[in-house]
């Protein structure tokens, strides 16, 4: 497999990046002033410690320093700024790339004999510290799924397909296109996220409102676990106790490693449609959104923006003059004041399209909404996998810029959106900087919604992290205390580790502690993800066994 | 409450019965021959031995016979033989009723420091096993939900709606009625079968199809333990780890003692609608369902008949003469030889329903499938609720009569229905009987469908249950072998219990059992149900802990 070759410090491929337009500056320089440029150290400048003593590891393992870095972490803020500055936390003393589910056995049992550390990687791209290596006393080794690529099998008649862990977003499309069926799980690291990475982090695609979540997708498994092999086989539905596959799903690599995953697909569709459409405000939008996740039809992706991400995104968006004067007369007229963009995209049969189309139209228009046609879909369409490159270009340009999310029922949604952004901008506050928060709303179910974050500051020299974690902290409590998830798609990782327990209750952290001393009884999967205590024997320490 | 009085030792209400054609009858004799019938004990003769001393309990406790009796089994076909013939294996020493999540608490707490066990009990409509009382040194006392009844709270710009779990079916959608709301989960048991129940089974309702089982449709979970109540409030998604609510559905009572579910409930149709057809065979009307199911519209409920249901079910059926003459001449053509009765029904917006019938219409006339019109659907409608009374009056009559149900793929969902056909007719044969076997497609999904099967033989006297067991037996070696799930919707409960490691994988079942020894460590709750071996200390022994 010929590689493009990935940015070592940052988003994406090496010969890709974003530009951040003028008027994207200016928005940000007024609203945040200017800030410290974060630059990047070459590669040469960054220190390599001397790799730890490691047993012979039963499978390809690299230890130059170069694989090494790259395997380091994943794509955080926090990772994205300790790359820059060539301070790394940790380094893995190698990375181990098996080949298959027996290999990754073999490796478990080695690691467990030998006391090592493993940190499961499918596509690197976590940004919640579920890939970052962290420093401790026992060896490191980056136990990375790329070479267990591609689908397996394929039953057509069940729209079932196999694929093995490590297999990227664009290659599970490659490998059903032929077929003109598709999985459409498409998170926004889909050209970079592995399927089991996907299955391990309860992952939810741009279009999981028509599509579904990854748990739903998934209709069987392959893990392997320090005591061998386990296979759960795709069923289609099924009473036979809990669903054991749900808890392997979203397991971020405590209960074992995934290694393959049947997935559950559907035909190409024969048509697609979408639209931009201007509503009145934040309320009216969401109310759109509900009555047509209730009602029906359901679209398949919907994105409402809320009005200050609206802003920054008509900032963003550099247009021909004359469509540009449109949109300024549009976005002037008073009823746009706190105008918000809403996108849909629909997916089927011609006349399925057609009729949904229309009922959402209405929707919209008794909102008061205005349709803005295709462009701004297409537009969204075209670049949302570049989206993450923009990170890189403002850090360089000396703004900070994370996003974070949540989700929860319709009914709390509005005083959410409101506690959330006014608890980040009192953790900017009290920490003195000044800080812009744009939301969306997407992931939308019948019950509720996800609401998605961006923030952006100005950094201060050597204190981009701490400004960061001020924001971070402020976010989280406001979300738990407001009836959030802690996470809708990101996942626990490190970072959210500490809130489990708030989420699922004593029951059920010490319910997921038994789990991973069952199946992982030395401990060596993963210690500090997901989990805030590290199962096993020896006194129970925060953040990672100590010894 | 005013309760309708229950048959004590059969389904269902005590003032309503079935009636079995003397077609049917025939049909069966022509087939079977002639059984003993197995006639039923007035219930002053069943032996009712003493209660065995208990503990004070903290809620109400009845231990008179009658409640004894009326809480020892559930609705399986081992439970109606023993009951009929009085001959329990066992009697639970007294019935609790506690009426708070609290109450339940402090009777599990009470149970362990008493080394009591506790039977945990929704409707008590289990055919698997799951609440039938069973001997053992310890006391046993049956906790029933009965009490718990009611929506707590309603969410309705959400559609969340609450129910205590002893809440019943009709309880549920009659509370639902007045917001023009309705949750459309219809098991068989519906009338019989609680919201806990149906939560702890991993139940799946005649309108899965469309609506989900009930895996989907709950949000939010109350469960008592032990340890205090354990809250998991509703979301409507997230990627905080493992779903910790799918550890809990599907746990019948190993895990805790459910006390309420949040459901997502959805609007009252605007319109409704159905249709009875009569396709070629099996395998033509098995790839009109897939078609559906795949490319949509989905219909809200499918079933499809193999050609032995359909031919019993028209002996069933008495119709007026003219009705009946246009029906035999139907089935008399050449194509419908192995003619299959096909039953959809829809439900939406009137369009969506006309939209829905047009495609479901093209794809049965692709098939060679013949419409019947509405009134086999309207009948299956008013009567589905009736068939478990067929049983009792079948049983009077001389012969067995029970059910088992899988799913798997559609790629093999041809030869499981050949291959569990041929084994319970080896089965019976080995045994020494005939048999008759019926089976129905339903509850379809994207990638598979349930098989639900139906069997009939003439009864030995004294031998019932042996006979059944025989059967029972062949089937799910022939089920597990050819790649379908142990049980689709009726659960695991004691009967299955010995397959769920295959199931689940041994890394599965170990999960389980530690999780149940984590959450139930004195292994009060259910032993010998779901798993096969009870946790806790001392040595492991099948089927119960014998001390």
């Amino acid at each position: 497999m010929s590689e493009r070759e990935r940015r070592w410090n940052g988003w994406g491929f090496a010969d890709e990046s974003a530009a951040v337009s003028e008027s994207a500056r200016t928005w940000l320089s007024e609203r945040l002033g200017l800030g410290n440029p974060l630059s990047a150290v070459p590669e040469q400048e960054v220190r390599i410690p001397p790799a730890r003593q490691l047993p012979d590891l039963p499978a390809t393992t690299r230890s130059d320093p170069g694989a090494r870095l790259r395997y380091a972490c994943g794509c955080g803020f926090s990772d994205l700024v300790r790359l820059r500055t060539g301070a790394l936390e940790a380094l893995p003393d190698a990375v181990c790339l098996p080949d298959s589910a027996q290999e990754v056995v073999a490796v478990l049992q080695v690691a467990a004999a030998a006391e090592v550390t493993l940190v499961v990687r499918g596509g690197g791209t976590s940004v919640v510290g579920g890939v970052t290596v962290r420093p401790g006393p026992r060896p490191t080794v980056v136990l990375a799924l790329d070479r267990m690529r591609g689908l397996t099998s394929l039953d057509p008649a069940s729209f079932l397909a196999t694929f093995r862990a490590g297999t990227l977003g664009p290659e599970v499309e490659a490998a059903l296109a032929p077929c003109r069926l598709r999985l459409g799980h498409e998170p926004q690291s889909f050209e970079f996220s592995s399927v089991g990475g996907w299955v391990a982090t309860r992952s939810a695609g741009q279009r999981s409102t028509g599509i579904g979540r990854i748990d739903d997708l998934v209709a069987g498994l392959e893990i392997a676990t320090p005591g061998g092999v386990w296979r759960l086989p795709a069923q289609p539905g099924s009473a036979a106790g809990p669903e054991v596959r749900r808890l392997v799903i979203g397991s971020e690599g405590r209960l074992g490693v995934i290694t393959e995953a049947t997935l559950r697909v559907r035909p190409v569709p024969e048509c697609r449609g979408g639209v931009a459409v201007l509503v009145p405000g934040w309320g009216a939008g969401m109310e759109v959104c509900r009555a047509l996740l209730q009602h029906g039809p359901v679209p398949e992706v919907v994105r409402l923006s809320d009005p200050d991400e609206t802003s920054f995104g008509v900032a963003l968006t550099a247009l021909p003059r004359l469509a540009s004067s449109v949109r300024d007369a549009i976005f002037g007229l008073r009823r746009f004041r706190h105008g918000c963009l809403l996108l849909f995209e629909w997916a089927g049969r011609l006349q399925d399209v057609t009729l949904a189309r229309q009922a959402a139209a209405r929707a919209w228009r008794d909102a008061g909404g205005l349709a803005l046609g295709r462009t701004g879909w297409r537009r969204w369409l075209d670049e949302r996998f570049r989206h993450p490159y923009v990170r890189d270009v403002v850090l360089s340009a000396g703004w900070g810029v994370d996003t974070l999310e949540t989700a929860a029922r319709w009914s709390v949604l509005a005083a959410l959106h409101r506690a959330v952004r006014e608890a980040m901008a009192q953790g900017a506050q009290r920490a003195g900087f000044r800080i812009a928060v744009l939301c969306h709303l997407s992931h939308a179910y019948r019950d509720g919604a996800s609401l998605y974050f961006t923030f952006l500051w100005p950094l201060r020299r050597g204190e981009e992290i701490g400004q960061w974690q001020a924001v971070k902290d402020a976010a989280s409590e406001a979300i738990i205390a407001n009836g959030g998830t802690i996470t809708h798609h990101h996942g626990i990782g490190s970072m959210h580790a500490q809130y489990l327990e708030r989420e699922v209750g004593a029951p059920g952290l010490a319910a997921l502690e038994v789990l991973a001393g069952a199946l992982d009884p030395d401990g060596v999967l993963n210690p500090g993800v997901l989990l805030p205590f590290v199962p096993g024997p020896g006194p129970r320490t925060p953040g990672g066994r100590e010894e």
